[in-house]
């Protein structure tokens, strides 16, 4: 399975791709693209667009996974970053892989253990997981990878979830109902 | 020359078109691209861009005007309308065609003359200088055929300027400078 993060932004969206085989993750791509800020804002959106439907046809992704937005302090920075994120679920959703979204707090708790951890700590513990090459040491892509990790873990847990819950719920012999 | 307007939502998005021809406006097309709420957000902005896409392959328009977003006072509803603004601004870039963007102020400003003017008026002044046809007669489709309006108006007031700053600009014969 292909797993597919993007960590979106206008002037860097990160991009970070895993392999899921036999519950084992592997780092298979990452990297940023990058807008001009003299350049007009639909001419950024359309690069953000072209560069990330052209990876996700590469890679043929399972899932992609967005951060969630956070709601910045300034409105603008706000409606900006929705812009990023309309383009970026845009491309998710026509590459038809299955769209997901996890909170910033959400992908910090999953990988690292601590809801709070500092991007130090996510970077830490992205590299001891999947150890990506040095030239992908972005910040934006190892977030993205973050987000990709913190998929790959939390369907794990439901996986576990479901078949423990699916256990318990199989009737034991003893207590079957009988049915004339 | 072809104006394409859009007024971006992620309910409700209108677009309408017109035709200018020596500096007469005529009504071409307009509509309202709807999503269901029960539908994912990536889903529905897929629906608007491939809507708003298969129209401006349709009409092939020269200038692409969108208007600009209000700072709702609920963040996740700014954030939410970004996210509609984007694909329409991608779709807009990727046609081809010139992007701009006017605010609600200036489109009321410059087609009914009152940057508070009602919504009712507004539209009164779009069925005087167009008359659309009855069935196109959606709220939303008249916004964008208002800003479509709005980008003709200021045009034909930027080639007016223009070409009366050019003839001031223009040195009379007694004042121009000798070169040898």
């Amino acid at each position: 399975m292909i797993i597919f993060g993007i960590d979106p932004g206008t002037a860097a969206t990160g991009y970070g791709v895993i392999r899921v085989v036999n519950n084992t993750v592997s780092w298979v791509d990452s990297g940023v693209v990058t807008t001009g800020c003299a350049q007009d804002l639909s001419k950024r959106l359309e690069i953000i667009y072209e560069a990330l439907w052209q990876k996700m046809a590469e890679h043929s992704p399972d899932r992609v996974c967005i951060e969630q937005a956070f709601y910045a302090k300034n409105v603008h920075t706000t409606l900006i970053l929705g812009h990023a994120r309309g383009v970026a679920m845009l491309a998710a959703s026509k590459s038809g892989a299955s769209v997901h979204e996890y909170s910033p707090r959400e992908i910090k708790k999953t990988v690292t253990g601590s809801g709070n951890a500092a991007k130090e700590q996510v970077q830490y513990m992205v590299k001891m997981l999947i150890s990506p090459p040095r030239e992908h040491l972005k910040s934006d892509a190892y977030d993205a990878l973050a987000i990709a990790i913190c998929d790959f873990q939390c369907s794990k847990h439901r996986t576990m979830v479901s078949s423990y819950c699916l256990g318990k719920r199989k009737p034991s012999p003893k207590g079957r109902r009988k049915t004339v």
